[in-house]
């Protein structure tokens, strides 16, 4: 009898620490942290109802394209795991990426369930522990590192720089990309100086305070313009206010707009990384017209980050030392010669659009040109994107934005 | 003594009970199928960090929707819940949609997890059911009925024909939206033969074999062309086989353009619901490009559905009811008149591109021409979009089509 009450306890107190440990892993993810799926290997192509990677393996096929399984070998660092982020590190999760590094400091709220990933259940955990069971869940080959921190802070900017040098997917080596997916100026600026210091290529992604429009934009320091050369938005559109996040101000968001923000980007990544299709310096999305506007820009010779105006002396020598011929129609393809800073409209604004569209051409230095213009049958309420004649230089505008 | 083995085996007996609940409710959908927030009686728009819908009211005092509360009068249904209709759902889910009606007969499979939504723990359930026990965990406000069928056998078409008729928020009445999310061209045009018959509107979407393109259409039956009337890609650009999935091929698909195009679908349906933007016809998705054509199309009068032929009289009688200067402004707005289907090209493409542009013109009926060009510097691997003079007529396209 004795025995058979201790064995009944022993019982107990197992059931209950399963139960414990089941509902705390319902808690952080959804999943049970890695046991969804067994670990694999090597990527197969395939073609079996249990294979994961069989319709990743069939770009290859599909003649898009030539080594997918190179998806493995990189390290992305995605800063900021809110309506943006945590979709893009879903995507390269489910993409097959080698290392995802997520830094982020707030915490999941039930004030974020408009946007897509994290669940309700998930209230109060912090954003990137709980992004990295559901994560981990979703495919266990993928390695993650996650900071629960502030890049911005003097201590943690040091920590960044030095996991951006030395995260990548060997320790040691520097990561591959960083993805910026944070929602305010400051946070931009920070990653801009480290990018810039390190040489090192990442993607700004924005979405307006409205929730109807967003961008995505590459810069490679030294070749295409940096966020302190000229916020991508303000010589876009003119939209600066609305575009970044002020402080009391509760924006609107949409998980339709962060979606399309968070597809387009992660896009762009891959075809960077694996080599196809043509990469976009920027792409913004008008989403009340269903328009998306590209462009490029040189960086600005002038540009108040030194190592800036280092990477760009940097550039030019690497320049110079390639053989004549392909520099030549490289620079061709990517900048235009005609304007100070090289930014130009690509296709998606017709001679006679810009001749009918409406609002005056805003105060912009000599040289920039806005990206995109209003069609004459505009509606009231985009106002977001309306070309305003404010009578302030982009100077006048960013010295703005950094008093915000 | 007695007493505490009877107690203790009551514990073990009530632990295994809820140890069972907790492993079925995580294997089924991740949450705990409604108890991650309370039920919501009315949207308020108060800025709190427990508000799931702050940012969603936040959109009225942005004045881009003048009454987002109005969400949750609607009923969708959406035929297809793989890789773009899961993720539709979830988006209408969290913008708090009042009833969302399911469609498919797929199970979950680990070679879907290169796409968002479906967790690996899912494996082997009904699409249906894990997206339905997903989704009320996000958002418990909304109301569900799915159906475990396909929709294009004789049985199961008749009674998909009176869930769209009757299954309203209020049953009875009809669903405001269908959308088709579906892979194959059977089940679209049966989604078609059900719209026309009821004259109700409703979305088309789709992504490319190759992974790399896709579209949305808005379909109003007698207004603007039906699937019978003209595929929409085969009309945009020549690139019916890989659109549409054929039979034992495995298709690539990526996260990424599924993302994009479950965005942009949900996008037009709030912009269509919600009375607020330019609700799009058409709009495709170049991924290699970063390229988004848009368009519109007018009914066929030869179109070989004949509920499609009597839409159209009655949507001509109606128009011929209104007040002339309305009439005449609205048409001139979506509709040109200088060719015979009415399709025209909205401002994408610039006459210098058009000009530039290499490859023939397919062979296509008179009044019909392709609804993107590719430009002159163009890369061997987007062989997809290129237009190709196959001297294949559309009427033979779409014989072809219909023999898959």
């Amino acid at each position: 009898m004795a025995e058979s009450v201790e064995r009944l306890q022993q019982r107990v107190e197992e059931l209950e620490r399963e139960l414990a440990q089941e509902r705390s892993r319902r808690a952080l993810g959804g999943g049970d942290g890695g046991g969804g799926r067994v670990r694999i290997e090597k990527m197969s192509p395939e073609v079996v109802d249990s294979n994961p990677y069989s319709r990743l393996m069939a770009l290859k096929r599909m003649g898009i394209v030539n080594d997918y399984e190179k998806i493995r070998t990189f390290a992305i660092a995605i800063v900021g795991v809110g309506g943006v982020g945590s979709v893009t590190a879903e995507m390269l999760t489910r993409c097959g990426i080698g290392k995802l590094l997520l830094f982020d400091y707030d915490k999941v709220e039930l004030a974020n369930m408009n946007r897509l990933f994290f669940q309700p259940h998930q209230a109060g955990l912090s954003k990137v522990q709980a992004a990295e069971y559901t994560l981990r869940n979703i495919n266990p080959d993928v390695l993650f590192e996650v900071h629960n921190y502030n890049i911005t802070t003097v201590e943690n900017f040091q920590h960044f720089m030095d996991r951006i040098s030395n995260g990548g997917l060997e320790e040691g080596k520097p990561v591959d990309l960083v993805l910026s997916c944070v929602d305010n100026f400051e946070a931009r600026m920070t990653i801009n100086t480290a990018c810039n210091e390190l040489g090192q290529t990442w993607m700004e992604s924005g979405v307006s305070e409205n929730a109807v429009s967003g961008h995505i934009q590459l810069i490679i320091p030294g070749e295409s313009a940096c966020f302190a050369c000229a916020p991508p938005l303000v010589v876009a559109a003119n939209i600066d206010e609305k575009t970044l996040k002020r402080e009391g101000v509760c924006a609107a968001s949409l998980p339709t707009t962060m979606g399309v923000v968070a597809g387009i980007l992660v896009q762009n990544v891959l075809k960077f990384l694996l080599n196809f299709g043509t990469v976009s310096f920027y792409l913004g999305y008008n989403a009340m017209q269903d328009f998306f506007p590209t462009m490029s820009m040189k960086p600005n010779p002038q540009c108040d980050d030194r190592n800036c105006r280092k990477q760009q002396e940097e550039y030019k020598k690497k320049v110079a030392a390639l053989p004549k011929p392909e520099v030549v129609q490289e620079e061709e393809e990517i900048i235009h010669e005609d304007n100070e800073w090289g930014i130009e409209l690509v296709s998606e604004v017709s001679e006679e659009e810009l001749k009918n569209s409406s609002g005056p051409v805003p105060d912009l230095p000599e040289g920039i040109t806005v990206a995109y213009t209003i069609p004459e049958k505009q509606e009231d309420s985009v106002a977001e994107v309306t070309v305003e004649d404010s009578g302030e230089s982009l100077e006048d505008l960013m010295a703005k934005m950094k008093n915000m």
